[in-house]
């Protein structure tokens, strides 16, 4: 069954609450300014290029409820990209909106806005099928890959990345299992992931982070492809933490290890993993799950929220507009001209 | 402050019930073989050598509550040795004792029986800083070290192995901090290691097993230090799942990986790790914890309790006796005719 994490039915915008998965299939639907700030503020909403969707989406909201003149919608856009800051893909979907909205006439801007919304999906779903037609196209027939959080239609609003790749696989027949990791801290393999690949049917098995090398060791699995949140020009790449660990353990085995990310997060302007900022994230994270704790009260964390995969452990990079192979100051550069 | 997992006033064991730890610090007085099926298959007592002590002292507590004919203590011992299959050195603390209590008259084994488990520990405790000693030998001054799992005096009831070098290299002044995995799924670093950590007032911070790699690559710690299962005869450990990961990343990054274990740890008739079979565990530890569940019911999982180090990996291998270097063969076969 498919997985619609947003819809849109002007002047409403439904989304698939995912606070609320696994337990429960519970959808929210947007209506005011208020709404999106709440949805994307508790995470029912969450995922970078589903952000991006959700922020042009907040546009089409804002000029129905708040009124199209360009300084209403100006400070719409501002306080949308602002409700998350780390979260720029909120701000750039406002932005590419608001743009699209001032080369309107002021009484066709909500039309217009809902339609860019749209567009702004499609897109989304189109660029993330051929995304994983490359990908799977890299997997041998009868293969189990291992993934790393979650990169699914919970995070772009398309099919995915990863997790779009090895549902393309699945779908040609190639794939025989999804090794999906926990995720600690937050938990989005075994809440997200898991739940995708169950609801798409693909075989799947759940594991502790800390069994991932000893599943790689066994030759359980072809290949290992997580997403990414950056991407350098030299191809290292920042990801979610505990992707660095699975792709060194890959190399060691010989198990290809590859990216797949959209395009847009290729930042040729970062020159290698070094300049790539790590956000370290609350201590409470760690040694507990939301109230309950495991660990004493008062306990020092390590607990980044990435890390960076060197380009010499990368098989590949896989985008919408084809894979990037070794030496990436090249291929990614090539990628980026590409139409 | 000290941790005191196990103590003996006859005719009574008292424990520190680790199922309440680190929430509370409760202790539990053991006066009948029922007393100790309970506090064994709750896990309120456990870790390898600390139930080779338990055993023993069960033996005792039998002498006192059913009597000390051949066929009661034999019965008794093999009564212990069942409680928990898997877990060897119940079994191996109880016929110790049993040998011994044989050789004595009838009535002088009971008193013969407690003085035999006080040995026990006596011995642990001494050979935990043997052992600990010769691992703090190793660290330069000014490290910081990265550990796994728990492997402190709440699981040997001495010092502990991994954890007794961590302490001992705080009381040496040469550690400025100790990192600990969270050890998914069952937490024993989250839970224990920390509290340990903490009570001893050694810096501590806490860490998603996915942070583990990051770690080790940011160049915070200088070594990385477990216990181990078993090590077969060429130095290929079996320990905790997570453990060949954290050796497979500190080995690309130059950081010495060390295996602190007793000598009886050492099994010379298993020549490599390709002969140490490995336990899989229960599906529902994975995506959740105790009653909590994160993942979509029924979600298969990958569950091994444990992993293999190759010999390649490890640095030393620190015993009671010494620290076994590579090649391990020799080093191993070396240390086990040592005195």
């Amino acid at each position: 069954m498919d997985v619609v994490p947003i819809a849109f039915r002007p002047p409403v915008v439904t989304i698939l609450d995912q606070t609320r998965l696994p337990a429960a299939e519970v959808t929210r639907e947007l209506r005011t300014m208020e709404d999106v700030e709440d949805a994307v503020r508790t995470l029912a909403i969450r995922g970078a290029p589903l952000l991006g969707i959700m922020g042009a989406a907040a546009m089409a909201i804002a000029a129905e409820t708040l009124g199209s003149a360009p300084d209403v919608l100006t400070a719409a856009a501002h306080r949308i990209g602002t409700i998350r800051p780390t979260a720029v893909e909120l701000a750039t979907g406002a932005a590419g909106a608001l743009r699209f909205a001032l080369e309107m006439p002021e009484r066709e801007r909500p039309e217009a806005l809902w339609e860019f919304a749209e567009r702004y999906l499609s897109r989304r779903i189109t660029e993330d099928r051929q995304l994983s037609a490359f990908g799977a196209a890299l997997l041998p027939t009868g293969c189990a890959v291992l993934t790393h959080c979650n990169t699914g239609a919970l995070a772009t609003g398309g099919i995915g990345t990863a997790l779009g790749v090895v549902r393309v696989a699945w779908e040609q027949g190639k794939l025989t299992r999804c090794y999906a990791t926990e995720t600690r801290p937050l938990l989005q393999g075994a809440r997200l992931t898991a739940w995708e690949l169950k609801r798409l049917g693909i075989p799947a098995s759940l594991l502790p982070d800390t069994a991932a090398a000893s599943l790689v060791a066994s030759g359980r699995v072809q290949a290992v492809i997580t997403g990414a949140d950056r991407i350098a020009a030299n191809g290292d790449s920042a990801n979610k933490v505990g992707t660095y660990g699975l792709a060194a353990v890959a190399h060691r085995h010989g198990v290809p290890f590859y990216i797949a990310a959209p395009r847009s997060t290729i930042d040729p302007s970062c020159p290698s993993g070094d300049a790539i900022p790590i956000e370290f994230r609350d201590a409470r994270e760690v040694g507990g799950w939301g109230d309950i704790r495991w660990a004493p009260d008062g306990i020092e964390a390590y607990n980044p929220a990435f890390d960076v995969t060197p380009a010499a452990l990368i098989a590949g990079i896989i985008t919408e507009a084809g894979v990037a192979r070794p030496p990436y100051e090249q291929s990614l550069a090539a990628l980026l001209e590409a139409p």
